[in-house]
């Protein structure tokens, strides 16, 4: 440890509590990792502040020292986006939990960013409502990630992503200020949207210390159709004619052979051999109209299906929610070996161009000779391909090949690198061949004058987002 | 007009096509007012480009010859976003105009900026589909303007403001360059979100070209329901029930008994002499539930009102629907002579806190003595305060007096100076105000920064948005 570095650190066991920063090794090997595959830096402390003064004091002393801050909650983070990139300290937020207010008539909830996704909407449900955004990790990952890698999740096809939710932020800037973002109102025409400007930001920005999040009524009845596809195509096709004659399901998922191998026994369907791929669509509408608006998915679904199944039962239907979400847990038991690791990658086209761009995806993996399995939330585009990748240095320059080679399709189909799960370091050169591709290189030069702005000397979550080509 | 002015236009001239600038006194008077009561500069000339290469051609040359550049579209702005308040050319984006594309099945409408917004709906309902923002002036106002202005209107109760409407953006900046933003995707976190950064920046970051805007599907069955009050608590406790036990109207307006005056006989609605207040409420429902859900709304509203009554007539709804929407103009006719002004007000609060806000709104009127009647969204808490203001020097004062009043009830209810309308040049001292009760001075710092990022000379609706104290 530098001098300086040292220097800083007691300089913030001083203001901030002892017992609230770590330093030993075995506390901060932890820290290295997040549910990437991507190893970070050993950090030099890990700060784990009571509330924003202290998290102020922090920044305050990193920015005079130029120490790097590394932003952290759960660590949830599929691109490397909570480790460190640089030598620094982490700064975690999960003392920071506390949800702070609910107000069902004005429909907003006002929560610390440590807060789990899951916790939130247990507490909501008493009141009959519920926050929306729902990554698969929504029961460990927490408001202030997922709101830092503007979160989609399952039900994204209705309730977008988590940007639409969040109606205000106080946040600590790099340099020390407290500032306050937005305000309790559904919405507000004052100035340039800084809210929406941390919503996937990454932690570059600034830590968000309290986030008012807007909240809805849960749906009334619901119930699921799981359609069995012999092909990509027909699968697309269903989806296509469901959205434009105007039903918008809460959920639309498809699956591929190899996810269904992986979690059929915890959804606890029969699948028929013949099948390559399930569509499954839940839909929500008052009692009365619930049969109607199942019966008119079905009759679209039945031109292109080979057999179909539908589920009231709301244990049933929460129990395939479930094993969906625990997908790519489940993935992991079909390694070769206990090396191998699986790289979830998180590409989304127009819903209208996925049944094609995945055929494509399809061929990719094939040139490239890797294994894959292919699953997503068809209703709104985004495809997971979760590829499996020898940890060895050729393994992860193939598996590099081939995220770019899928990047390449989405782009290429009017879509993105990142639905939802952010750049974090592992996708900066995706990030950079999509705005290369758009002729717009010039957004990535904007975006960085924006990162001084908040950080002029660079000190938060450095390494995320931006990629320097030689 | 300056040498390096008159230069400019030449080169601009030469550049585009002549038919296309206009630079007569007759042809730019028009373009020195706009909705508002606020009086802009004599612009050097007004360019009416066909394209954003067009655009990009002009705007390197202000930016080269420091020409104050301000963007225009329909006029349509209440707070004098739409005219010069420094002295330089006017872009107009009234000859981009076109509907570009519509995609039902990935839910998404490309327009170009000059687009009226009706104009878009009607073609959108070709498909049973429809682009929700609905700002009371969109048989005039356009996509760019609306954008620009974070437009609100009578349903954002149910679909919020047009942030959560728009995927992606091209856009010319200040330096010519032209960026893309976003996707034809419904999510995506990929970088800092850019579009949200346009969206109510009041062409200040840069002229939005072409815009890529998500669409809905029509509510299937709709129902009104109208009560006649006596008081605004009981109007407010009855929006508050509605709210909390998750019935979401479409529409839900409030209105006093003068702003009932000057639009009954175009509701064509008969309304009791002892009412004093008006609580209008639109429900949607698929056609089996509708019954069920307007008795749900109904049987709460019966609580607090005088009178109910319930319209189930989609012509009579689409009367009351344009009444309402025409309020503003209708209240011209109640001014005591032509000199007079109104001044519309646009403060917004947790809907929650509507009822005591309008309270003491109402008493800061009588303290100042002023005439003003009130309507609004009561749905998402705002509140517009029509001021009739004597167009004098004194009558300025005392009317500037009442609005700051009145927006200090807001930001003491958690709530925004502005909430659809924007900042222009008419509000600026009141946002600056908000930041300062909210201790979050800073956050007007980092907005200047951005900027300053995206037009470093400063050229681009110059005295927007931003007010700089003594």
């Amino acid at each position: 440890m530098l001098l300086r570095e040292k220097n800083a650190i007691d300089e913030i066991v001083n203001a901030v509590s002892r017992k609230n920063i770590l330093t030993t090794k075995e506390e901060l090997i932890p820290y290295m990792k997040d549910a990437s595959y991507i190893k970070g830096e050993m950090p030099l402390a890990v700060c784990l502040p009571k509330n924003s003064e202290e998290i102020a004091k922090i920044m305050h002393i990193c920015n005079k020292n130029k120490i790097n801050v590394t932003a952290r909650s759960a660590g949830t983070s599929l691109t490397g986006s909570s480790v460190e990139s640089v030598h620094g300290i982490i700064i975690s937020t999960m003392n920071l939990s506390k949800i702070i207010d609910i107000n069902t008539s004005s429909r907003y909830a006002v929560c610390e960013p440590g807060v789990r996704i899951d916790i939130l909407n247990e507490e909501l449900k008493k009141y009959n409502f519920f926050y929306p955004p729902d990554p698969a990790s929504s029961r460990a990952s927490t408001i202030g990630g997922s709101l830092s890698t503007n979160a989609g999740g399952l039900r994204a096809v209705r309730y977008g992503a988590t940007k639409e939710w969040v109606l205000g932020l106080e946040a600590v800037l790099p340099t020390g200020e407290i500032i306050k973002t937005g305000e309790y109102t559904l919405k507000r025409s004052a100035g340039y949207d800084l809210t929406a400007l941390f919503i996937g930001s990454e932690g570059t920005l600034g830590i968000i210390t309290k986030a008012i999040l807007k909240i809805e009524p849960l749906p009334e009845a619901t119930g699921k159709i799981i359609g069995f596809y012999g092909d990509i195509i027909s699968v697309g096709k269903s989806m296509d004619l469901i959205k434009s004659k105007g039903i918008t399901p809460i959920i639309a998922e498809f699956m591929d052979r190899g996810t269904i191998e992986s979690i059929k026994k915890n959804m606890g369907i029969k699948v028929p051999e013949s099948t390559n791929y399930l569509l499954m669509i839940d839909l929500d509408a008052p009692p009365e109209a619930l049969e109607r608006k199942i019966s008119a998915a079905k009759e679209i679904m039945e031109k292109y299906a080979e057999n179909i199944i539908v589920i009231r039962d709301r244990d049933k239907m929460d129990q395939i929610y479930s094993a969906r979400k625990g997908a790519y847990s489940a993935l992991l038991e079909q390694r070769e070996n206990n090396r191998q690791l699986i790289v979830i990658g998180d590409v989304i086209v127009p819903s209208s161009e996925l049944a094609e761009s995945l055929t494509e995806i399809d061929q990719c993996v094939k040139n490239d000779g890797l294994k894959a399995t292919l699953f997503g939330h068809i209703g709104d585009g985004n495809i997971h391909a979760n590829i499996f990748m020898d940890n060895t240095k050729e393994g992860r320059t193939r598996m590099e090949k081939l995220q770019m080679d899928i990047a390449k399709v989405a782009i290429k189909h009017n879509g993105s690198v990142s639905a939802e799960h952010g750049i974090g370091t592992e996708k900066n050169k995706l990030l950079y061949e999509e705005y290369k591709e758009r002729n717009s290189l010039y957004s990535l030069e904007i975006m960085k004058l924006i990162k001084k702005a908040f950080d002029p000397n660079n000190i938060l979550n450095r390494g995320k987002i931006f990629y320097e080509p030689d």
